[in-house]
């Protein structure tokens, strides 16, 4: 399977990016990755990597790459030879069977809709990102990519959210919710009050507005948002598990009894890490568009990389674009 | 100094708001409480509170009480006799100088608009809710008084955010952020661009956009968003609370070293608490209303009770209303 990385998108590129791909090459032997970026810069970082996974790297040269403060949209249809263009334009070929890129999320969205596509029938495309909540993954679908949206376009995210914790995660009849500012019907604005309308008339395993004190608690199996929201509320998660650390380490340092505490609770700590780490699960599929491109965070270091590359191996041997489409055009769960 | 309290109004009334309001009458010598209510349930709660307290507790009876399924506004008209409007008409009469509600924000809004009217030049009131983040209160404004805004709405909550920390939480020259999917000028949406443009023309310390990441490290002192968004992110905010504190009570239960830990580490878990805990800091001022109301916690009990009574008291000592309103008509902050 081959899967072409953006190897110049993201804080830490091409370093991590690079390393992660030898990570992952290691980890799954039936994997390909193309290094779509600067040769020069890319070629020492990988020449070093075991032989049975340095054969398995092949360096695709990319002249430009798209910054994080450049106008997205236009980045990508100006620069015609950036890391990320290529990296979809393989996947639009046939070449590779998806791509992964640690880039802005906009130039990902706009690549996403002008290089690979949309799949027929999907007006707008969805970041879908799998939250760990108390006892399940709960799927946050908008994060970023449209960030204001019509009710069909929940609708769709909805659709979509469901194929994906269906077939990839293995969730049966998933739960939808959709993100209001309460639970009673009479809550919400007219987007929520008319996209409500299109789950009446749905067959998705709709359960109605889920507020944002659920979502710890796993509330439903996906959760709908405008892309806004979803953004907003995705940073503050990342924000508060690091502010959390910081003030926690703090008064560790400037005491000595927690410090004594802090030894007996590690075992604890370290199990709960694993648990709700979110560079473990790694990538986020952009639903919508056809063909399996997945957006690793933008601060990725290697370990996360290759747990992108990992949601996209495994995005790509479920079948997740095919089954979206397929299920679509049959109308398998709308009315 | 006479605070109106909706005694029916919140998940735990007229239990809980009436032992708040014994207790807050005890911390606060120069208060006296109008406890708004069915006199029957309410008198038998009170009557064995010390002669001190019970002196300045004076009951107000009220036939009616409006529900959390009730569509907020209809109810507001519709039950005259209710206690939260009842309270509200103390306040507009001049009767009391603020009132207290843990009732539904919905009803508190509407009340607030309807019986106790806005401030000249306001357009729509913002519910503005003191967060603690790493090394400041930080506001956030609006939590659910206006769900979807205009960017004069946006703009006038900065404005009324700016007021409520000089003047009553003391800070200098507050920054002022306002909530988007990315620091930069390109991201956001509509609504974002055109209130910048406000900002633009403007005297407030508007430091830009902000993101969610931002709040938890207290990125700006006062940050602006539409009712929906902030609702979702403060619910998420006391949910992410509560699972972890399920979650690490379950893993503490079943095992035996961190139960130890636990021991070393209390007095800091303690400290933290008392900085985090949100229920302290009570009540939350409907800014924009032409009287002080302040919304309680649906979920408050006595504690929570009298602390919104105590922001109430301080928010009508530091003239809150009179400023804002004295502010905006001389246009200090703007332009």
């Amino acid at each position: 399977m081959l899967l072409a990385l953006d190897a110049m998108g993201g804080d830490n590129a091409p370093k991590e990016t690079c390393a992660g791909a030898v990570m992952a090459c290691g980890k799954f032997p039936d994997l390909e990755i193309a290094l779509v970026g600067d040769t020069e810069e890319v070629k020492p970082l990988v020449e070093n990597a075991p032989a049975s996974v340095r054969t398995r790297l092949h360096l695709v040269h990319a002249e430009e790459k798209i910054t994080m403060d450049e106008p997205p949209a236009v980045a990508v249809r100006k620069k015609r030879h950036s890391s990320l263009r290529i990296a979809m334009q393989m996947v639009r070929s046939g070449e590779a069977v998806g791509c992964v890129s640690a880039g802005s999320t906009g130039a990902i969205v706009a690549g996403g809709v002008l290089v690979v596509g949309r799949i027929p029938g999907i007006e707008r495309p969805g970041l879908g990102v799998p939250l760990p909540a108390v006892d399940r993954i709960s799927m946050l679908i908008d994060i970023g990519a449209t960030v204001r949206c019509k009710p069909m376009n929940l609708y769709q995210f909805a659709l979509m959210g469901d194929v994906y914790m269906r077939k990839i995660i293995g969730v049966e009849n998933p739960s939808i919710g959709l993100l209001s500012n309460g639970q009673e019907e009479v809550k919400g604005d007219e987007l929520i009050i008319e996209t409500r309308e299109y789950f009446r008339k749905g067959k998705l395993n709709f359960i109605g507005n889920v507020e944002g004190g659920g979502i710890p608690f796993g509330v439903a199996d996906v959760v709908v948002c405008e892309g806004l929201t979803g953004n907003i509320l995705l940073k503050f998660i990342e924000g508060t598990g690091e502010a959390l650390y910081s003030l926690v380490r703090d008064e560790i340092n400037r005491r000595f009894l927690p410090k004594v505490g802090m030894l007996f609770m590690l075992p604890m700590l370290k199990d709960l890490w694993t648990r709700f780490n979110y560079e473990e699960i790694g990538g986020t599929p952009l639903l919508g568009v056809n063909g399996a491109v997945i957006k690793a965070h933008g601060r990725s270091r290697a370990r996360a990389v290759c747990g992108a590359l990992g949601v996209a191996r495994g995005f790509v041997s479920k079948k997740g674009v095919e089954t979206i489409a397929e299920e679509l055009s049959e109308g398998v769960r709308t009315e």
